[in-house]
């Protein structure tokens, strides 16, 4: 179906004044994203700016059976905030709900609308010396909306969880235009099924987050970060559990980083220079934090207790430990640059996954060789997440290859290596989310049983599909009544 | 409708030898809960050993649309796991289902049946000097499956969060029969819904839980128990916010005792002595663990630095932190028994409310009022876990009142509250759940857009409603077909 002038008409009524957007050019930063992978089509962009009018458009458009794509930062990578080249698909931006509506902190709590961004969400938790700690690269641009319909990870996911555990309210505009308030401080509620967890990590199929109520934590003043080789994934895991032992829950990060990946950063981004004068195979990025005072906790008496008993188990071979703000910086540069030195390196095709930390070893070895078989002299760069099992496992081109032969492989590796992903009961998306980038993926790898139970739940509070339709679910699967 | 002996007799095939029961006189340990509220019937109690023997055993339900009860340890204490009088309901119970799988050291994770006890849980943690952190009173004969089901709470969830937050993944029998094999020890999984999250806190409305992997924590072997005298509630609260500060995330228990249930305590129960001199009205026991070497961070001088601080802003009045276990077990014996107390003071009508932590002075100014003008002479006892916002607002009657008289007034007295809990945009069940008890409640304070969500989701899962109905949602909604 095509949308009418009348339609068209109706919806910016209801948004408002200063509500949409129709202009083409001004449309364009809606309809792609950051890795250009996806451009969509719209006749209109909806910029609301408080939850009455979304629910006033939804409705509309669940009468209607207009389908919605939301849309918060647009910093996702799989495509799911970016409508289908079909054009019969209205955009609603949550960019212009931007309010911080409310900061308890003896509860420890902030209550924030979807559109505010993710770093001015981090400073104002400061400004009561808290910690939001949900912290990723796009957290400049990044909408908190955004973040809870992803789930988002990031760096400080070992210690304080996903973007599920730090949340404890939602306000939700449903497939129905009805408003849930569901926004509330509480830390324990046995009242029913707890209806918040379905939206979180639903990129906006199930209906749209216009607010939510945050965990806070004590802001932790106290930092130590070090880079350390060790021998091997086996001796970076046992590392971990040292570090998880020693520093009583303090350690906060945990990265792996490996050579062919160091090297390319040093090689290619400005300013970056290996910390330690031997080349070794694999390195950990490990930063413990506290909210502790020094003269009751001294982190970086922690940090070399950890490395001291590593070191005994020869799980450790060499390693520094930042001095001040800057020399972390630099480590954490290291880590940071890994994507985008990759990139000067020729094509890198990428996997997003997740395993038992326990597996971690055998995978990489098993994974190095599938990649081995199906393109010679492909070199893979794992890196990432390894304190929460979650590697970005990329795999760079073969020097002498053409870049275009090399990305046409990019399913042709995906599967192989998420065969491998099932075989070791792991995730093939273990952040990133699915978008539509990984609907096809869900179709392969997802039991019957557990697509029958996604279905069933979309159909019973969408059951006209039109909340982000495509997304998650392969269309003909959503589309399916239950 | 009426059990046939045809469906028992393959009900009783299905299960197996020794996997049923059907003696009235072996029976009727299923048939009745701890506090004696709960009577049922059934001419079935199931005891299938394994998975498939559950998945069979629910199928052949679901096709001959036979209700079915799950239970584990059936201490909870809502009624949820007791079959209703009717008689036409089968009990399956989880006990002999309680294997320990697996253990995953490096993963920080184990995988049990439902059936396993708490306790032994817990042991199993600690073999291999772990901490599966849910505690709760009845953890020596609670059993997994039940404690996932009602999301169950405790005196750890400060630190370490509810039984939600200790899952990482689950094994369930849906509805329908199928087996959903969801057990991963995954930290990170953003493929789609989170499905497991919806049989958490379902109270075996959704499905049977046969199996789940757990996530484990490095044991806290270092720990320090304070019991200090406050002025007031909302000093309770600023020693909270400076506890949690101050011991940068060690604070794992913040009980608040209030000076009558002190007297209880120490009157009726013996060996229980007040620790302080003088007498105070309100008191609060923390307590501080760390799995911290004590060379790197020594409790002791955390505590004292609490204390130190909260003196300095007189948030404290006096107080004693326990020298060893044993002075610390006597601590927590206060806080312990008040419930067997109050029971030497006639009747107790209880409540099991959350609030905003940073509201609860207020709630219990307003609470106070509505029980004196409800039932002059009645004398809240409001106790538990401040630190999670959650009090169990527990009324003994008048000193000179009938004890009849005085439980006649439980369900008025239970409305006035939770009206006032639902003005506090609070919980009127935060750990205890449903059950058959509150479904009421449910219909009262839950939006008409809340339990239309619930009255979906159950439909979409359990079309036929044979997996505990009348639980959570009452009779006539959950049999409404959405």
């Amino acid at each position: 179906m095509c949308l009418s002038d009348s339609h068209l008409n109706i919806l910016k009524d209801l948004s408002g004044p200063k509500g949409w957007q129709d202009d083409p050019r001004e449309m364009s930063a809606y309809l792609t994203e950051p890795r250009g992978k996806y451009q969509g089509k719209t006749a209109l962009v909806l910029l609301p700016d408080n939850t009455q009018k979304v629910a006033d458009i939804v409705r509309y458009c669940a009468q209607h059976k207009i389908a919605i794509v939301p849309q918060s930062g647009n910093t996702g990578l799989v495509g799911g905030s970016i409508p289908t080249l079909a054009g019969d698909q209205v955009l609603i931006s949550l960019k212009r709900m931007n309010r911080m509506r409310h900061t308890d902190p003896d509860n420890q709590s902030m209550t924030v609308e979807a559109g505010c961004i993710l770093a001015d969400v981090q400073q104002r938790a400061r400004d009561i010396d808290c910690i939001f700690p949900l912290s990723l690269a796009a957290e400049g641009s990044c909408m908190i909306g955004g973040n809870l319909s992803t789930n988002a990870g990031g760096v400080n996911v070992l210690h304080y969880g996903n973007a599920r555990n730090l949340l404890l309210g939602l306000e939700v505009v449903l497939p129905s235009g009805e408003i849930w308030h569901g926004l509330t401080g509480l830390r324990k509620d046995n009242t029913g099924y707890d209806l918040k967890q379905l939206f979180i990590g639903a990129e906006g199929t199930l209906g749209i987050i216009t607010a939510a109520t945050l965990k806070l934590s004590p802001y932790p003043h106290q930092k130590q970060t070090a880079f350390v080789a060790v021998p091997d994934p086996k001796s970076a895991v046992e590392l971990l559990s040292i570090a998880r032992r020693v520093s009583g829950g303090c350690i906060t990060a945990f990265e792996l980083v490996p050579r062919r990946g160091l090297e390319m950063v040093t090689h290619h981004m400005p300013g970056c220079r290996d910390p330690l004068e031997t080349a070794y195979d694999w390195y950990v990025l490990l930063e413990t934090t506290s909210s502790l005072n020094r003269d009751l906790l001294d982190l970086e008496r922690v940090m070399e207790r950890i490395l001291e008993d590593a070191l005994k188990k020869d799980l450790v071979l060499d390693g520094v430990i930042a001095k001040n703000d800057s020399e972390s910086e630099a480590l954490w540069g290291l880590r940071e640059h890994l994507s985008e030195a990759q990139k000067h390196e020729g094509g890198s095709i990428k996997h997003d996954i997740s395993v038992a930390i326990s597996t971690i070893p055998e995978f990489l070895l098993k994974a190095a060789d599938i990649v081995e078989a199906l393109i010679p002299g492909a070199r893979p760069v794992p890196f990432g997440h390894l304190g929460d099992g979650n590697l970005h496992y990329n795999v760079s081109q073969p020097r002498e290859m053409a870049k275009s032969d090399f990305l046409e492989r990019w399913e042709d590796l995906n599967r192989h290596i998420h065969d491998l992903v099932k075989d070791f009961h792991g995730s093939f998306s273990a952040e990133h989310g699915i978008g539509r980038m990984k609907t096809t993926d869900m179709a392969r790898y997802k039991s019957s049983v557990e697509l029958g139970m996604m279905r069933r739940i979309k159909a019973a509070l969408d059951p006209e599909d039109i909340m982000n339709p495509g997304v998650i679910l392969p269309a003909e699967i959503s589309q399916e009544k239950a």
